[in-house]
This record gives C-alpha cells, sequence and structure tokens, in this order.
C-alpha cells in the first residue's frame, strides 16, 4: 500500500538516481532515500487525557529501607556511586541534608556500575517554588539503560522514565511523568505535590540481542508511581527519541542515568535510591 | 517418543478397549485410559532452596494508604465487602482492632465484587506464637480469581499466591510465601518475622479465552513481597492443583478469596486490603 | 526529558491556551496541540536493504489444495465469497482461467465473512509485463482484518501485509512485499519473478481489547512467503498509517479486503485463497 | 495452600530430619525430601480427543525445494551432514532412493553443526505396511534442540516434536504427531496414510538463559503439518519428559537430532531436509 499522493515526489527523486548511477557508473552502491526529517511535536500525543488520581499519602520523611539483597546507590551522604556521564569524573551535584540535587550545567550523572535487568527504588522531589508549564517544569529523568558510550548513536538518551512535575500541569499524555517518554502514556496521573517525595518502583528488564545485532527481546518496564502501577510490563520501542521513531541498536549491560535537564526552572532532588539486580 | 518401559500395559489396557468395542458395538464412543492418579508430594519441588533476604523495616504502623481511585476492601471496620464461599451468607471471620483474623473452621471468605485485571494491596500477619513446620504453618492463600462457582470443577482453587510462615521455616520451594502454589517459586524469600506484617502487592492479569472455550492468553501476576519483587509477570499455568498438573477452563470476572486452611496452627491475620482494577 | 530547542513554541501556544481560557471561561474544556502533521516520507526507511534470497522453485500449475476444515474464499469459479468494500455490493473483480484480477477503478473487495484468529493461504501473480518503480510496480495488498464499517476513524486501512513487485525493484524497506506495511520489514526478500505465482501462507492473531477500549494484546502475524519465513509472530502496531503513528481502536471479528490499489501499473491477480479459523 | 490428607507424612519426614540432623550435627547441609517418582501414565492426557482433518493433497513427489539461503541436511544423497548421537561416529541410517529410512538399533542421529533458532524443513514417510498401536506405530522424534553432551542430565531428550503413525491410530493427544511430546497437543490432526509423505515446517526459537543459568524466555515453536496449523508459537515447558514434570537447563547452540526409537514396528524414513537460520 502506499497513496499516490506521494507519487510524484518519489519518481523523481528515481529519476535522480538513474542520473547519479550512470554519471558514478562504478560506484555501484545505489544511494537511497533519508527518511524525511521529523519535528519533535510530531511525537506529542495530548489525547486522552490521563485520569489524575490521589495517591496514598505517605509520612514526609517515611522511606522504603533498603533489603539486605540490595545495591545502595544514594544512603544520603555521597555520591561515590556515579560518575559525570559527559567525562567520567566526579558527579558534581550537590548533597545535603541527606539528598542531592542537580547542579544545573554539570551534567548528567551515570552509575558507575553497570546493570541488566533489576528492581530500581528512587525518591524525586520537586521543589514547592516550582514554576513554568508544560515540560518546562521540573524537568529530568531516569535513563532505564544507557548504553551511549558503548552506542555512538543515534542519540544520548535511552529508555527514559519520564520525571516531571505534573501536578496540576498538563503536558503531552506520552511526556508526563510515569511516560515511557514520547513511547508510553501511564495508566494513570499520581503525582505528589511540589515538595512532597514522590517514588518510582521499578522493574525493568533489559532487552537482548542476537549475534547479528538483530533485536531478540525488548525491553520491558513495571513502574508504580507513589504505590500506583502506571506501566505494567510495558514494552519499550527503542531509544529514547525526542524527534523522529525509535528503534534499537544492540549493547550490552550499561549504567543507569539521570538527567540534568538544563531547564530555567528550579532543580529537583533524590534520595534513597537502591537497586536490586534479578 | 515414549520409552517402552510402558510398553506391555498400554498393549493390554487396548486389547481391553478392544473387547470391550466389541462387547459394546452399537456405543461407538471409544473409552481411553484414564490419566493415572498422582500424589501431592510428586509437585513439590524442595531444591534448589530459595535465597533469603531481609527486607526493608517499615514502622509497626506503619501501612499504604489507598489511592483515590482505590476499591478499599478491608479498612479495619467491617468484612461487608465479603462474603462466605460456601454459601454465600456472611463472612464469618473475626474483626477486631482493625485487622481480621481466620476464624477456622468458617470456612473460605470471597469478596462480592467480581474482577478482571487489577493491582492488589493486602497485609497478612502471622502470630507470634506460631507453632508447626513446613506447610503447617501458618497456612493460607489468596485465591487471585476464584471462578469455582461459575467453574464446578477441576477445582475449588485457582491462581493461589500463597500465604505462609518461612520466616525460619523451610518447605517445598514451590509451595512457600509468594509462590504460585505448586506453580512458581518466589524470586527470593523475603519474610517478616511472625508477629510483623507482610505485605504483598500484585498486580494481576486475568486470562482471557476463545469462544470456543479453549485458552488465548495465561494469567500473568506480578508479586511484590515486603517491597521486594518475587513473582515478575510470572505465567500461571492453570487452576492451583494441589494434586496433579494445573489446567485451564474458561471463566469470567471472578472474586478473590482468603483461604481457612484449618491447619492445627494458630490463624492468621489480614489488613489494609484496597484494589484497583485495570 | 525534553529539549530546549522546541521551548519557544509550547510556552506561546499554552500562552494562546491561558488567553482562550480566559475569554471562554464557561467553557472549561481545555484546548490542547493537535499532533503536527507528518509526511509520508518520515515513515519510509530504506536501510538497511532487506537481503534477496531465491525461493524454491514449484512447478508453474503446483497450488497447494485447502485442507478439508478451510473456509474457500476463491476456488477459482467466482468471488461469491467477496463483496465491494465501498458499497457492500457485488465484488466487480474480473474472474477467468480460474484467478481473479484487479479491475482498476472498482475499488477494494472484501470477504463477506467476518474473522478472528485464521491462517490463511493466498497466491498471486504479479504480471510478466509489469512496469514503475519503487511501490508503483504491481502495489495491492492484504488487509488481515478490515474494522472500517465498525471503526470509522482513523483510517480505512488495517493490518495490511504488502503485496508488491519487488523482485529487482527496491523501495523502502518497510514497504516491501511480505512487510508490515510501514511497520515491520520483512526477514528477507523472497520475491517469485513478475509472471510466476507468488505465495503466502499467513497465521493471523487478532487483537484483544478490554471494555474500556484499551488494547489488551496486540494482532501478531506470521508470513511465510513462497515458503520463506519473513514475519515471526511479529507484532502489529495498530492501523496501517501511511501517514503517521499508527495505533489500535477497539473493533470485533473484521473481514478481509484486498487492495485496488489504483496505480498506473498493469493488475495484478490472485487465486486459491482459503482460511482456517483457529 | 496444602490440603490435610497429606499432612502426617510430611510431619513424621521432618521428625525423620530432626533424628538425622541430631546424629550428623557437623553436617549442616540439611535434607531434603525428594519429589516422588511419578509413572509415564500420569502425564499422558487422551481427552479431550484432537479433531481429525484430512490436509491437502500433493503429488508423491512433490518437494518444496530448498531456498537459496538454506542448509541442505539431507539432499537424497548421503548423511554427511549427521552423526551417531551415541559414539559421534558415522550416521548408520540406510540411505536409499533419495530417502533415508531409520535403522534399527543403530541409535539417534544429530547434525554434526549446531544451531539457535531456525525454520526447518522435514518430510517423513510411515510405511504402508505399519503394524502396532497407539505409541507403538511408527515412533520416531524430531528434537529441536539436543543439548544432552553439553548438559548432562536431567535427560538425553529435549524439545520433542513428535513424529508417529497417527492415520486412524487414536493414542495419548499430548503424544501423538504434532505434538510438543508429553507437552502440548497439536491443534488438529493433519496425518497423511502410511506410505505418503508427511511434511512439518518448523519455526523454532532457542530457549535463552541468564548468566546464573536462570531462564530468561522459553524456546518457542510453530509447526505447520502437511500445511496446516498445529503448533502456533507454543512455550516449550523444557526437556522432553518421558516421567515427570519438563524443566530447563542452561545450554547453548545445539545439533537437530533424530530419534531411532527401536520399538517393533517397521522403520520410518526421511527425505528432503533444509533450515534457514535465523
Amino acid at each position: 500500500m502506499y497513496k499516490p499522493i506521494s507519487f510524484v515526489k518519489p519518481i523523481l527523486s528515481l529519476i535522480g538516481l538513474s542520473l547519479f548511477s550512470f554519471a558514478h557508473a562504478q560506484n555501484q552502491q545505489a544511494q537511497v532515500p533519508e527518511p524525511m526529517p521529523m519535528k519533535p511535536q510530531m511525537t506529542e500525543f495530548w489525547e486522552p487525557e490521563v485520569k489524575v488520581i490521589t495517591p496514598g499519602a505517605m509520612p514526609a520523611n517515611q522511606m522504603m529501607p533498603p533489603p539486605s539483597d540490595a545495591i545502595v546507590l544514594f544512603d544520603g551522604k555521597d555520591l561515590s556511586k556515579w560518575r559525570s556521564k559527559k567525562d567520567g569524573g566526579e558527579a558534581k551535584w550537590k548533597v545535603e541534608n541527606g539528598v542531592f540535587t542537580v547542579a544545573k550545567g554539570t551534567g548528567d550523572i551515570s552509575t558507575k556500575q553497570k546493570f541488566e535487568d533489576y528492581q530500581l527504588h528512587i525518591e524525586w522531589q520537586i521543589p514547592s517554588d516550582i514554576q513554568g508549564q508544560s515540560q518546562a517544569r521540573g524537568n529530568s529523568g531516569v535513563f532505564l539503560q544507557d548504553p551511549s558510550e558503548e552506542v555512538k548513536q543515534p542519540s544520548d538518551y535511552w529508555y527514559e522514565v519520564q520525571v516531571l512535575d505534573n501536578y496540576n500541569n498538563r503536558t503531552y499524555a506520552n511526556g508526563q511523568a510515569g511516560s515511557l517518554y514520547k513511547q508510553k502514556t501511564p495508566l494513570v496521573n499520581a503525582m505528589r505535590k511540589p515538595g512532597e517525595w514522590n517514588v518510582y518502583d521499578i522493574i525493568y528488564t533489559a532487552p537482548r540481542f542476537k549475534e547479528d545485532g538483530s533485536l531478540f527481546s525488548p525491553a520491558r518496564v513495571t513502574v508504580i508511581h507513589n504505590g500506583v502501577l502506571v506501566q505494567n510490563n510495558a514494552e519499550i520501542r527503542g531509544h529514547t527519541a525526542y524527534i523522529g521513531i525509535p528503534f534499537y541498536k544492540k549493547h550490552g549491560k550499561a549504567p543507569i542515568t539521570l538527567q540534568d535537564h538544563g531547564d530555567p526552572s528550579k532543580p529537583i532532588s533524590f534520595r534513597n535510591i537502591w537497586l536490586r539486580e534479578l
């Protein structure tokens, strides 16, 4: 199937190809069209709107302590389990009062350790004086496996669970908190208010690849946001594509990355991060 | 494939069938062997032993409150959302101090409402003076969908997540707390001590059937025990078979049932039960 | 995550929204952005090129006869099992010498019967004097379930296995014969020459939906092209989107449709169509 | 859950264990019950009977020729691609008139090459003078991956698609031609008569394992028997267990094995075997 609406253009481009082939007869590698570039807004879906619910309230300082077999990625003291993503050096985000906060402009931070399948607990807080709207309000993200060092393209961003303030702040449904960014809308909006702590409990199954580099099985993820299921063993379609269509590229174990989004709003904070390898 | 060891017997039984067919020539319905009966111990697997871990400790009275879209099945006051499984009458388990306790001999209790896919939160406590060993120690169960009223056989028990005291109490691995009883061993043993509250967070996807009654897709379940993943979107193989091989039989929405196991040990208690339909 | 490149525009549109909301204070339904329109070429991927193989040669008149439990959709005689898609009237394609041929301009034809899961055998022939290039060369399609009568939008096209001449004719990989059109590239190119008969053996599992209209499980399809596997239980992402991103909309049993593509090349023919309900 | 019927026995065995532990206080490795042994007939299910259909008839000498990318495992001339399973030596089955026939007592034969995922075409013939009943009638099998050299136990048999004469010969449904032996009944019985050639077209996806040896994803198989779907991406539960419950054990690429079943009936023949790696 294709529709005649686009008929003239491909034919012209094929004529172009023929001429080119003639001129470069010894270079038999045919040139083929690149996919036409897209715009970000082409993959931003505002409808249907995600239902808003109120999660159960927990005492402000109640944190789920790590089980005995967990790798504690942040225990309130330091960022020794993390490094700067861009240069591999020290993670420069700010640790204070048992939490750490994005230090704008210092860049994303990644775990030193690489992971495959895991259960992850992570808590994050939107500052109570947050400003901005839509995506420009407390934007960050948890990249579940970040193979960008091993796989140079198509993207620096892979497998993101969105972090954003969506308490009384609507954005495109497939880009709000609890979404697989631009891939899968959360089942409900279970945000807590700015100033309160949000919790993600994430069960992640890494993708598997065949020897020839093709995909054997996609990544899958379950996300529980403040005790409420928002993704149920959802299939991840490939890298996190801000523009265009996601796809996969073979990689092995990879770190987890947190995003310094760099938007002009107030920086967000994290605490109580632990992980169990599965 | 089959192995000659069983050769004589089937041949004899086929001879038997031939004679029978001859004698009852007008009844063309051939009689075929029934599967040979099994014993319970044939489906009890003690090895490999499940790794024991210590879940994170929570304050004794800390309960995860229900989100705003939950159906509260027990809020500490009464069993008005439940009925006796055997006669449909009042649920006779004992409510006291915000919890309810199995009243031995009164039988299983089922929700009045029927469910399909859901997220369930349920807390349960083994009494601190529990006695007994292996399966005879605080045995109960959460039957995730109980169609036994609609489907008269093969069983009264369907899709059980085991409830049992496995704190320093070993039993067969596929029958311990967090197992899909006799179907799937939990990933780890995350029990709390008798006298402390255990929590199950369960994500259940009901089986689907075709019009002809055959299975379209099996039930699947994720179980988080005290904050620790013990079943990850695990496939359920059919009804809960204490004896023999599980299989499916077509059914629709069904209640959740809790088991009055009736063993001689002390009765267990439940609290804070809520469910979100998915 | 989002990238600041698109920052100004959403902010402006949000300002726009605020003004609009003020002016129409009694109409509380907020207006939200529509996804930006796409172009067809944005979802046409030429690379990587699909490997070309030669399928096993079969005698020209060798057809796989239907098994005893098949519904024969075309036995060489007439189109009595088919109707015109657009008006429900008689299927006007031309039957001759045991095959039928697209009668250009008469429109698509659909089976009178509706189906869910099935195994389908269908044979198709590109005329030996075919002309054109890329998509404009023997284009047609098998729409595995066509709910367009029940579901008025987003599309008239659903779940297409592409029919096209790709013997020495390259096109975008996700639009060539054996592709799930614009969704999934075939594993290999197993085309026979124009004038020879191609065979599709297709195993189709229909999507299932929840009561609320959301998707329970996507459609899946296995395609064997001339005896060679080209799709292995591949997931279908939604309707066949010539432009844009596919998605699902709840529907029930639906007919199979064959496409009168209307391109200027020679019309293609079909024979020996049978189906077994699963 | 467990039923009191088995209560006394486990308690006694636990008492036994306690005494044993006392006597061997320095050997802290607790002894646990082995699963009780089963009988073959416990996993033989005759009901419901599989529907019998008649597949499409093909000319006696019509074989599907291999595509250009196939590995031809038998082209009618010799068994050079095969070896004896038991000693690795020459495959001693008898080649004559373009087919090869089980030479009873010479043992199973395996491919020299090891495979993972593939599409397999294999033709097999029950001799026209076959005798016997139930399983004792033309019994053989295709073992889709045979890691028995790498994995010494639990079994010499793995992932079998049953080969048997079930033309007017009933046996247990999960052990007839087209079954995954003792795991999955075929959708229909599509047998051809003794003396005619049966064809299996098989799409096999190998199991994947995690580093720790646990199962990541089970093997899956689609089987088309004489052009008729009998297994649709069916899950394989583990090794082929003539007695007991199947389970998995980690392995890598493995050969395909054909069974010399050794029963007293006439030996069966094979021809036209080819495979495409996926």
